[in-house]
């Protein structure tokens, strides 16, 4: 919305932008860039590739996506498990709903089998809460409290903790009965975080590059943003596991560690932009305005 | 994510789907859906045609956004002066940054004048506490209160108010210096609120049909999502006030009212979704996946 400033969108997964120092209140403070800027190598975790599932579509882009084994360990063997035996190999973009999801799979008529995963996985859409949970030093408009777990987004109640429903993070989808959601069809938020699908649905997982290719396909005409037909679908060429491909081929990222105290710093500069534009800092930011940064490793 | 499920999404741009009546606390709880749909006449209030702007695009899709004149008269009166000289026709899609925001007008390269408006208006970011501003009963990430004034949604301290950035919130781009933003580039959220910027900019409206057809465009490849040059950009054919039409071609929109009983309803309704999905209702609603409901004027 400016004519031509530099500024960082409110995903974080791109980095771009950078903002000048100011001084505000008699302090410098830096800018959300300016933090990561200078945040060290040790604040940046590579991302395993067995957790890495790389996504070719049929225009050749490519959406590369990380799993949460530590949060849905049985969905996500799913995945693992559909990934590797070929299973989205030739599935779809099924879905693109405005300011809702993105969906994938096989559409209902493809009978193709999906081999060798546990049909029914327990609900996996909530669990105890872990002792590395770091809240956000701000309200949640629907949680007693909101912040990061190895930098994760996570809500919790005090008691038990679930992976929230922020832009880029996916779930599997399911029809009505809890128990009926194996992994075989994911979505991703591509709007205003849906928050009321917290704890209703398995999050197994976010898009960390290559979102844009998702975000930007035409919405689907049929209810829900349903595509009607393989005329209107665009194929997923291949999915496949980081860690299975050529190290040459190998994509490599690096997610902010939530535990470091640059990612605090960062928090505390995305609460409070600085820069010659911001005349009135928030003093706050919300869990989805602030999920981990991520870059290409370095 | 659902298989195929009937669910509303979190934008209330678009009215679809419904959901059954199930029993939930011993109290029959209706959909947002259902409220909508056994609301009365009453509830619905149709948008003015002088408040109207209809936007055509290169590929024939039409894009209809409403202004807010109550919350940024000057601004609103500038954007109508350059609707109605012609400004914005022949202007173009210039951005599109994932997650963040999509914005038109001209390309700084464009010098094309800028008649009868006036180009240095007041801030407007703000305004005194409107008397009929109804908070939603749960918290703010943001603000102390969060809510709705004539529909629009609002944000207070106690003493101030402001629109807020949801989605498909129109706002004006300016420039480092907060008097440069005329109304000559304007744009709009399309992912999680960047409520960062509320009360940094002047917010002006919002897009009430077609927000598809800015979403679904190929991300900028330069800094900030810009394109790079006309081969990139789609044209904007026009832009008219809808009053301005002829009747046959002028559309006409209804907004919920927000001070209906209806809507309070649906409010409720949006906070606690029921049906057979849904397993664990998220007891509140964020003010940015509460936008009034739109429809098509009956």
């Amino acid at each position: 919305m400016f004519k031509r400033l530099l500024l960082t969108g409110t995903a974080a997964l791109f980095l771009i932008g950078a903002a000048p120092i100011t001084q505000q209140g008699g302090a410098t403070q830096a800018s959300p860039q300016e933090v990561l800027d200078a945040a060290p190598a040790s604040a940046w975790m590579t991302v395993s590739p067995d957790d890495l599932v790389v996504m070719t579509l049929a225009d050749g882009h490519q959406v590369t996506y990380q799993l949460a084994p530590d949060f849905a360990p049985v969905h996500v063997a799913n995945i693992r498990q559909l990934v590797r035996s070929g299973y989205f190999d030739g599935a779809s973009i099924l879905r693109v709903q405005d300011a809702y999801v993105v969906q994938w799979g096989r559409p209902d008529e493809d009978k193709t089998e999906a081999k060798g995963i546990n049909p029914t996985p327990p609900a996996e859409y909530e669990f105890a809460l872990p002792s590395g949970f770091k809240a956000l030093p701000y309200r949640d408009a629907y949680a007693e409290q909101a912040g990061h777990v190895k930098s994760w987004p996570v809500a919790s109640d005090g008691h038990t903790a679930w992976l929230i429903h922020c832009y880029g993070m996916i779930g599997v989808a399911r029809d009505v009965a809890p128990d009926t959601g194996s992994g075989t069809q994911l979505y991703t938020a591509i709007g205003h975080a849906p928050r009321h699908l917290d704890r209703n649905l398995a999050v197994v997982g976010r898009v960390i590059n290559g979102m844009e290719f998702l975000t930007d396909r035409p919405r689907g005409t049929e209810e829900l943003g349903f595509y009607k037909d393989d005329s209107q679908r665009i194929k997923i060429v291949s999915a496949k596991m980081a860690a299975d491909l050529p190290p040459a081929e190998r994509p490599s990222f690096q997610v902010m560690d939530s535990d470091s105290p640059a990612f605090a710093a960062w928090i505390k500069a995305r609460a409070n932009r600085s820069g010659a534009f911001f005349v009135r800092p928030a003093g706050a930011v919300d869990i989805c305005n602030a999920q981990a940064p991520v870059r290409t490793a370095q």
